[in-house]
Parts: structure tokens; C-alpha cells; sequence
């Protein structure tokens, strides 16, 4: 091993087909598994079949297709017999995001009341003026995207 | 006001024009604008134009809109000079997912390390037979979605 080889990308092992999955979908664009430590019973990922480390690095249209199969799969939890009163869609973009794998993946749980799954964070209520600037930050953040 | 009277959907309100936000972004499909009540700083919510309860109401045309909207919001927010070191992208369907306004919406949410903001569930490592019988009942239930 030279000092620049990398550790295979594990999605990447999946849709080459030399990792184990339990496979739910796919199409040209997208694949989507099980997760092996699933947050919830029926905790699916949905990953675009060409590699991104990030949002930045990730194709709008393909997200696109990332996203329309996570919707399809939200609709067919709620048909799959699996417990599913309600649906998270999360990503985490980043480190920071709680990114663990480094290769763009949505996550798609299935929810029952009482399953364990909290989000908890410390909810305030800025006045209006601060949301106003916020806004205008965002909206610079928006002007700086490349074309 | 009749018994059938609902009161009216809040973000179609500020869709309308008739309650204040802090806009970010807007195309024909889609608004963005600022939580009130945000999670993180910098928390914002990408909406439809038009109204729909649930994922199941709502057209995979227009969910690829909300998602391209906050793929660009999550790059923009980098850019944004808000603290931002990662970003969430957060979907709750049903009220056994947290969903609390019942107009489909996905958060964006800006990171930072420290930022409060945690996840809690109960992680567990099904085997692969487990895990394979899911995925068999999940592929049960996209074959059960309508054409």
C-alpha cells in the first residue's frame, strides 16, 4: 500500500457489487440499501451511484433522482408492512452535519411513537430583525454560487 | 366561522403574501425562508408553492423542485459567512416524524461543532438475515406504489 492509496469508499464497494447489501432499489442513477445500524427498524439509505464526498461535489440532477427515489421509498415504507406511522428524510453534509461515510447518502427512517429516534437542540426565537439579516446573508450566499 | 372552517395553512400564508417571512430564495415551484423558531442559526425551510399535507400528496416533480432548492441553499449557506462547518437537510412526514406544519417542508440547517443540535436513538446491529427480510418487505411496498 503507497502512502497515497485510500481505503475503498464502502458505497462505492456496494454498487460495485463486492460489499454485501440488503438492496431495496435501483435505477441508472441511484441505489438504495438497508442501513447495517439502523437508527430505526427499516432505516434505509438512498446513494447516488457516482461517487461525491459532499453536497458541493454532488450533481444537481443528481440529487434530483436521489431525491425522487427517497420520496418513492418514504411512500413505500408506508406499504411495506414494516411498523411506519411517519417518515424522516435526513442528510448530513459534513463532519460538523454528523457525515460518516463520505459519499453523499440520504437516509430514510421509518417512525413509530415511542422508537427512541429525539432530536434535541436548543430552539430560540430571534426577533424579526435578526431572521431579516440572516436572510440577507443567505440570500449573499446564494449570489456567490458559480454559475 | 363554520364547522367545517380550518384555519388557514400558515405557509400558504406567507406563500400568499399575507404573513411576514424572511425570504431567501424563490422560482415558480418554491419559496425558502428563515425558521422562527430555528434549531441552529442560520435554520431555514424550502416549501412548495402549492400546498400538500404529506409526501404521499405531493408530486415527485415538485419534491425534485424542493430538493434542487435546498441543495443549492445548503452550498449557499457556506458561502453565506453564517457559521456553517456542515449542513442538515431534514424532512418530517407525519406527526410520528415531528412533522409540526402540515405543508411539506425541508429544513436546511447550517453546523457548527458545539452547535447543540443532537440526535438520539437507539442504534442497533440487526444481522443480515434481518436485514434482508426488510428490504424484501420494503421492494413489497414500492411494488405497491400506484403507477
Amino acid at each position: 500500500m503507497t502512502p497515497s492509496a485510500q481505503p475503498p469508499c464502502v458505497f462505492c464497494e456496494i454498487i460495485a457489487g463486492r460489499a454485501e447489501s440488503s438492496l431495496v432499489y435501483q435505477d441508472e442513477h441511484v441505489i438504495a440499501f438497508m442501513d447495517i445500524q439502523p437508527l430505526t427498524p427499516g432505516h434505509l439509505l438512498v446513494v447516488p451511484r457516482s461517487h461525491a464526498d459532499y453536497l458541493e461535489d454532488l450533481d444537481e440532477d443528481l440529487g434530483a433522482c436521489l431525491f425522487r427515489a427517497g420520496h418513492r421509498l418514504a411512500r413505500a415504507l408506508r406499504r411495506s408492512g414494516l411498523p411506519c406511522d411517519g417518515v424522516n428524510l435526513f442528510l448530513a453534509d459534513g463532519e460538523a452535519a454528523f457525515q460518516e461515510v463520505f459519499h453523499v447518502h440520504l437516509h430514510v427512517l421509518p417512525r413509530t411513537p415511542g422508537d427512541g429516534f429525539r432530536i434535541k437542540a436548543a430552539r430560540h426565537r430571534p426577533g424579526r430583525g435578526e431572521l431579516s439579516l440572516a436572510a440577507a446573508k443567505v440570500r449573499q450566499g446564494v449570489r456567490a454560487l458559480p454559475d
